[in-house]
């Protein structure tokens, strides 16, 4: 029964080799023959479908768009806005051939489309009337990374880039501010990760970006991952595309630009913020599989009891994901362990003695509690325990982050904690102290929080007075 | 009132024109700023949108699951079928940079991915018991075309790619009539598609296949379009990317592979098929906007107008995708054009008079015919009247495809008609034969049709006995 296991590191003993051997043994991803680039297998895609439902109902009850624009952008659009070109050079793919003839000028491989869409807007906004314009794309983008790692850091990913463009700067804060908010909820109440709402410092920003708003995640090993961003860009887009509207008044202006993404590393996140020694464990609105059916059964019971358990699954099929796992190569326990690994919130142990008492036995994943149910309860008891299981993720994942995060007064208290966990502090608003700090320790400002109270005193680096109160931490 | 329709060229005086027209004016797409690369506008999008969620749920209901591989392919992989690499090689875009640094070895641009996938399917099966694999992966691919026409072929194209490994040739047969019917289903029940069923001959299978599936499509020109293809792969990909299982027999043995796809062209059919001079005419199944509600009334009329309209739309938008247009610059006869050359299948006239006898005024698009309808008869009959205007859109496009299709006996008799239309004559099944007609008339063999009448006649081009009854037409 440990032969499921015996290939996954404890968490506790190597975070890193534990990550990496779960979503392998899990058939989550593979590695493909290129360096750099994973295959998503349908039980991470599955997530990533789960998660695209969420957001893009919300983008469309938002006034937001789909609409798709070309993966290739001409070298000389990508350069347009100084700042952009300089952030991303380094990471870019590039075609250099059609067929069998060299191109005249490079095709980048999309990294980010503020450049294509930001040619394409120039042209289709005129009037204030044409504005608000709200466009989100689902896209694969590439960025040519030197170390990869599974959905956090990969040289391909997959995600969605909200492009829009306002009348005024107000309206484009607010369009950032509100995205942002998007994926605050789709992130805590589906993926159940609690996160820390901020605004990127100046040396953090996305390149080209006025205010980059951000989300940061504390994974089970401390180290804080940024989930999902949103940026406003004032001016700076809509001045290298020419991106002008007439207004009301009849004063041709520039407009005010926001975009905004979340991408694939969110599964990063599900994983190392909610799994265990043994495997995953998924927040139900997120799991392929709610429920899987274990019959146990030997011999002439066996057929029996499998058929029992086919025409309770095809009972709950109508209000949950719901599995029978009828392989007969397994054993039951073999069985538990493996949906263990997968993750699956909810197990169902189904015997001749349960169907003599008209009773099943409920195992959680989360907690690892069985319970016995009366088999005509089924139908309301696995909703209401679904609901408490994507519950307790996230109440255990925010005890976490409550447990690990760490009022700091000098930048040296975060030796006491291994460099592990949030640290906050203030922070004088100097690069060089932010520069500083990420050389002599690892960590970086992950963001400004939203909600803090008022800066009072001296920066945690250089002790001079403070200007911004800031979230610290080593991140992926 | 006819600003509107000014700039869209006649359908009848120049059909390719007045497609490009239709597809600018409406909103559908715009052109990149690089050569063959088109922007999916979200007029245009949403149709895709509607598309993928008939396809997938129906992909899903058959036991395919979603995935994605990498968009890039060492050249080496590419190059492994040999058949493959040859049908492809013209029209693959090469990266051959990332960052600053020349590759080792050019990565291709995904133009189909039975190869990646293959050499990861190979590492994935080992028994029988892994099989059927059945999966689907939902992508964007670049072709390098030289000749581009927006969706009909442009150089980058969105679609899905089914690819699946079966344990029996006959298993993978039924699986690739089994998709083949999938398209069918979504083409005709949802676009209003009529399609000819049949399988490619050998000069027109997919590069690497046994046998492709094939619907094709008559366009409102005469021409034939290729609307989805369904291949039968035999055991080459296996073979090339050694994908070998365990049987129950303890023999290894090859698997057999499917690959199936159908893509964005399918929008640029929809245009094709059922528009006319006044621009769109969009089945309701697949409609943005199933009804447009013009508010008609001055002065103070406008007001108490809207207001009841408005009322109307909150209503009725519980049943049907409705929009009102409330846009004070334009006068509703504007509008009338502008919605009909969008192709709204209904549109909703509201005016004081209507509002006084409780009564509005219903225009169908397709017909062009208006009815009068009690207000609350509207949330019942709205619905009966958007199956009514597809049912007829459809009802409409198998007529001109039945006035157009005609039976051969000598393959000259095409020029009576123009080369436009479907031709259903013998074939003797030689490529020269096939290789003739093309280059004297710019007709090919689209397919050898399911469900024909057994063959007893002659060759349609060299005379000589015939094997197939083919269907012959100019496609795009």
């Amino acid at each position: 029964m440990e032969k499921v296991l015996k290939d996954i590191t404890p968490k506790s003993s190597d975070f890193s080799q534990w990550y990496v051997d779960v979503i392998r043994k899990t058939d989550m991803v593979d590695y493909a023959p290129m360096k750099g680039f994973m295959v998503m297998k349908p039980y991470s895609y599955r997530i990533w479908e789960f998660i695209q439902e969420a957001m893009d109902r919300r983008f469309k009850e938002t006034g937001h768009e789909n609409a798709y624009f070309p993966l290739l952008i001409p070298e000389h659009l990508l350069a347009k806005e100084a700042e952009h070109i300089e952030g991303f050079s380094a990471e870019v793919a590039w075609v250099t051939m059609g067929g069998s003839e060299v191109l005249p000028e490079r095709l980048a491989v999309r990294p980010t489309s503020e450049t294509i869409i930001g040619a394409m807007y120039s042209q289709w906004i005129h009037s204030y009337r044409d504005l608000p314009l709200l466009i989100n794309q689902w896209a694969n983008v590439i960025r040519w990374e030197k170390a990869t790692r599974p959905f956090l850091r990969t040289t391909e990913f997959l995600w969605q880039e909200g492009h829009t463009v306002h009348r005024t700067a107000e309206e484009a804060i607010q369009e950032t501010r509100q995205q942002l908010e998007i994926y605050r909820t789709v992130i805590e109440n589906y993926l159940a990760i609690p996160v820390v709402q901020g605004v990127k410092s100046a040396g953090e920003r996305f390149a080209g970006a006025v205010d980059t708003y951000t989300l940061e995640a504390l994974m089970g090993d401390g180290r804080a991952l940024q989930a999902a961003t949103s940026h406003f860009l004032g001016q700076h887009f809509s001045q290298a595309f020419d991106i002008r509207f007439l207004d009301e008044d009849g004063v041709l202006k520039y407009g005010w630009t926001t975009s905004w993404g979340s991408s694939t590393r969110m599964i990063g996140a599900l994983i190392m913020v909610h799994g265990d020694d043994k495997g995953l464990r998924l927040p139900p609105l997120v799991a392929p599989i709610q429920v899987v059916v274990v019959p146990i059964g030997r011999g002439e019971e066996r057929n029996r009891v499998l058929a029992h358990a086919r025409a309770l699954v095809a009972r709950l099929r109508e209000i949950v994901r719901i599995k029978l796992d009828d392989r007969d190569e397994f054993t039951p326990g073999y069985k538990f362990n493996d949906w263990e690994m997968r993750g699956v919130p909810l197990r169902i142990e189904i015997g001749p003695k349960d169907i003599a008492k008209n009773e099943i036995t409920l195992a959680r994943r989360d907690t690892g509690t069985k319970i016995s149910v009366a088999e005509d309860q089924l139908m309301t008891r696995i909703p209401e325990l679904l609901k408490d299981v994507q519950d307790e993720l996230f109440r255990q994942a925010h005890e976490f982050q409550q447990a690990h995060s760490y009022a700091i007064d000098n930048y040296q208290e975060m030796d006491h904690y291994g460099y592990r966990g949030f640290f906050r502090g203030d922070w004088c608003g100097s690069e060089d102290c932010a520069t500083r700090l990420k050389t002599e320790t690892g960590i970086t400002i992950r963001c400004l929080p939203l909600e803090e109270s008022p800066v009072t005193d001296h920066c945690v680096v250089c002790d001079e007075p403070s200007q911004y109160r800031a979230l610290f931490a080593r991140a992926y």
